[in-house]
């Protein structure tokens, strides 16, 4: 994917500006080149003459791009251009890169730094690095910055992009790239050797790693309650008294099967650190790893929650409609329409006004809370937290949001659990199915704030151990295992 | 607009702490010198105190301002101070220059900064630095740190404000006041010479540049389709029937409006993507710059979509009002009312179930999605994603939002584009001529993604060039023009 | 508190893949040792490690943790890891310092950095630090790095915790582990000397200290009024007509108490500006520092702002559902059946629906004013503004919006103020009460905003004096008191 594309693809950011200032280079400035005029070569290229470099681009034909690169480089002919310094960028893509055969020779000793990246995963057999190692074996090439687009490039890095990965054999090489880079306000990280290489051109290409599991849990979920539904409601409907109440799926169904997956996936957001509480307790130390399951759960805590939060507010919204559909409407007249016609009295409930508000009350909070955890799973709002309110708003609210959600599904099941008309072909309503995960982890997380316990978990995570405790009692040496 | 202000302004974060912080300055440090005791120049004094500078303050009075200084700066009279530095930094504004003009020989081959701004632009004939080097030609004047507020300069820089911009006739100059730039821990960008002054002493006083154009699209659209609502609504039912509905101008109306600018703008924010690839397509290259007005199009697409956000947020509070409103609970009592002295039968339409829920889902599920593309559009968001990540969001997940907003607009019409009722004074219903847009981009896009054309489009951006192609077939070379 | 801890708090965000990555150290370079294997000291040394450095870990049991450590490093018994490196790390928790007495010789003229942090303040008599120094009195202790989580010593330093602070008595350890940070991607504040080091300590205890006096005003006022409310409609109706509505304490309570709170919030958070602005113009200078009461208040006006927002997002939720609830719907079927069954007709009143529809418009734009200005108030949000483009909107947008929400309240009472029977027992309605505040910022702003007003207020905060101009006419200059 070129640099063309990423700038476009950001270009609601990107300030062309710079590209058109002129910057004058200081006479004595180190020299580097840059093979490629496209977007990132240019890019890069102004980049390095803002941070003081000279930079000689390196061009097939220097005449017809001269006009295209920023104002204070020179463009010369690739052999030129490689001759004139000793650091080398190639932003060329991996198609091209046969025009540094012949160039092999002056090359050698050369750092080339490969800033390419690939279509897809897996597009050639070895890495674009280890290709270009392959074609010129005089030089020492590294991998890099090849995770910055076009744009991060013109605009400086910001906070997130500011990191940039390298790999290459040769130490010397890679750190005079790293000086490079941390010149240019990028922090350089050294991942290895070359054979890392395929892994680093892998980064750009990645889509959401961190969200597939908790996406596919919730896409599963969502499907599995939605044909449960499907049969109990509308189907049963239709199979006992012939009505047809298909219509119900768009709005009814769905306000259905999206509470129950934002709880479930709730529970399941919290239910990791439970476990992972009473595992210590069990072990009686903190200084073993974790399974890897459980580790790779906690690690997907944040999307499962945010995915929770998504379908928490799609029910609210389909809540919110409710008296707009034509359903809700129709539903009302004929009921008055009733009263009327059977000449009934209206009789105030007031049990049913307490329990139908608290229950509205309830969700209203929880919801709240719900996005209070959103906005502070914010990177730039997590990031100005200490630790300590950190674990405050993720632990201590958490659990509160939980317990009101919970609390809100209990009190709209009420009493339904013991009519028998509730268990349609002998099957439970769905959120009493929803209802146990939840109440799990809550009984489970009580468990662990009893005093008795939770000083006990309090010593482990100070490094406590058990075992170590009956070796030697002097030996409770929390950081050092 | 002094430093003062800005702090006040921005004061809800700034903690004034660090004032009073003793900071014991280390023996052998470089001294520099700050003209000016104001907040500006009491902050950047702090500032340079942290990173281990040795601060002398400049002041008319020494004596009385001597008690405001940070612990660790001396104070002397503006001659004493300029002479005990070679790097000397002007905090006071361009009024009281004047006080330089005594100094003007022992300030001879001294690095001046300007740190200073004005009220509004084009204050003054020329830039404020411009004319520091005119009171002191013997001194080397260099522009910056004038887009650093006090606060900023208090709190260390952040993410956004690392950037400063300086400009100047002298290289070393340049190159010493970047040298403090960084040891500050901001990353200083040379924008050229001191001509350049002018356009850095304006960047504080710009108010949401990128915004204008938008905003005035915006305000255009409402405003229009506002009286084209108004005469085909109100002013219709009062000429025709006499009947005054004006009271429907504040919500109802508004709520026709809404909905009618935010999927005008959505459909705004992805026409110039779709242009860019017919004109790419066109051209068979990606190697000639779009069109200017294209350009600066595509710059403000994300706030064109921030925009539609905004007026789609208005619609849904709108719409989720109306059962509360007297005039939703008026007519529902006269239809029920109705009902019951006509004595008619209510019936419930299935067909009219369907589609009224279809509608509202479709809604629903256009402005969730229209929210996560907000949420993504947000600095800290944005920055953690990867490129393909981020496109993916903006591309794929937003044409699928417009789909879904122009798919809810159209089952609201229904078929109400047969009735000749709907056609008053033959003109066209309001959400009729908001389709035209969407429906042209939607049916553009098809086009682009359909394989054939698609496969054109990914050659071209990643270099081919057709005309190229047919002058020599090995030409091409992607990121070489 | 131990890095254990702290990470697995965070892990929602950590990375722990580069944990396996192996970082091959360049043979020349610095070396630094670690004492203490734990979480922090694992990620403290990978990330000395990519930055370059040697590091040797120390431990109990060189071992047994050499399997934990990171590849690259090496692990050695304390005594001789202390030996190997002048800069030491210590990163055990203060229980256990007690392990370094014995190495008191051999760690004279050392730097020792206490990396400690305890689980709560005042836990012990004196800082970590100091007791360090105490244990070995030969070594250059210094404090520092303690703000920092494992985790965000793994995942690099990000916008909000790059800065980290220190402290200690020798200048020259001071810079050498200053160098350290900078070398780490950190920008280190000296803040003094040893003494300071128990405030260092306190950082990652403090619990949203600028949030408690506005969550106390908040707290205090719902209460208050909540109570007022309850005695006022609750227990009035049930003294004087024996009525049992408690159920409404749940819903329409609370829906009275979020807007009463949430609009005095809102004034308390623009108050302190405008008194500010009238006391600059009382005192005629600006060179005066403010009360120590209104600078505390002016720091926490964001906090109340946000809180305020809190309170009017459920004021939202409460009034949205209002027709979902049960007695909603029960009152629209009374009012109904009534209307038949007394044979009323029903006739449409434009003043009662203008009136409630200008209500709840205003509401609809005074709330969304409210969430523009909440989402402005996000870091990486304010970061990217120019201080003109901010205090724009928290000033001009911000009095706005109080204004929108004031003539809300206002349409919602409309002419009650009029009639005897809403002055139950002598007392006011809620919402008048909540209406004295705001009408009197609103006031004081208009008159702040007058021409002539302005113009003082300008030329006060360009430096102007009054006083000052008395005494000499050529006095006026802003920056240099």
């Amino acid at each position: 994917m070129t640099g063309q594309e990423r700038s476009e693809e950001k270009s609601e950011c990107v300030s062309l500006s710079p590209m058109r200032e002129a910057v004058p280079a200081p006479p004595e400035c180190e020299r580097v080149c840059v093979c490629g005029t496209g977007d990132l070569g240019r890019s890069l290229g102004l980049r390095l003459l803002q941070a003081g470099y000279g930079v000689v681009f390196g061009s097939r034909r220097p005449h017809s791009s001269s006009s295209l690169i920023p104002h204070g480089a020179q463009v010369l002919g690739h052999a030129a251009a490689a001759q004139s310094a000793h650091l080398i960028f190639i932003a060329v893509q991996r198609e091209h890169y046969d025009f540094l055969v012949p160039l092999a020779n002056q090359l050698k000793g050369k750092v080339l730094v490969d800033l390419s990246n690939n279509l897809r995963k897996n597009q050639y057999p070895e890495a674009n690095a280890e290709y270009l190692q392959s074609l010129v074996p005089g030089a020492e090439v590294v991998k890099g910055f090849n995770t910055l687009s076009a744009w991060s490039l013109q605009n400086g890095p910001s906070d997130a992009n500011r990191q940039v990965y390298i790999c290459g054999e040769s130490v010397e090489a890679k750190q005079a790239v790293m000086a490079v880079a941390t010149k240019l306000g990028f922090s350089a990280l050294d991942r290895g050797f070359l054979s890392v290489a395929r892994e680093l051109e892998d980064f750009p290409l990645q889509l959401f790693p961190q969200w597939r599991l908790p996406l596919y849990i919730a896409t599963g979920l969502s499907a599995a309650f939605f044909f449960y539904l499907l049969i109990r409601d509308i189907i049963y409907a239709y199979v006992t008294q012939g009505k047809d109440i298909s219509f119900r799926i768009i709005v009814s169904l769905a306000n259905k099967v999206c509470p129950i997956v934002s709880l479930i996936m709730l529970s399941l957001c919290y239910l990791p650190g439970v476990l992972a509480s009473f595992l210590q307790l069990y072990r009686g130390t903190k200084y073993r790893r974790f399974p890897d399951w459980l580790d790779r759960w906690m690690l997907c805590r944040k999307q499962l929650g945010l995915l929770a939060l998504g379908f928490a507010f799609l029910h609210v919204l389909y809540t919110l409609i409710i008296p707009i559909r034509y359903y809700g409407r129709f539903k009302a007249t004929e009921h008055t329409v009733s009263v009327i016609r059977e000449n009934r009295t209206t009789e105030f409930d007031t049990t049913t006004a307490w329990r139908g508000d608290s229950y509205l009350s309830l969700g209203i909070l929880g919801f709240s809370l719900y996005v209070l955890l959103g906005i502070t799973s914010l990177p730039s709002v997590s990031n100005v937290l200490s630790w300590r309110e950190f674990s405050f708003i993720q632990s201590k609210l958490g659990h509160l949001t939980l317990l009101l959600c919970t609390a809100h599904t209990y009190l709209y099941g009420w009493n339904k659990f013991l009519s028998s008309s509730t268990y349609k072909w002998y099957t439970p309503l769905g959120y009493m199915l929803c209802l146990v995960l939840p109440s799990v982890v809550l009984l489970l997380k009580l468990l662990l704030i009893t005093p008795c316990v939770d000083r006990t978990i309090t010593r482990i995570r100070q490094g406590w151990e058990r075992r170590a405790d009956q070796r030697n009692p002097k030996n409770s040496q929390p950081l050092i295992p």
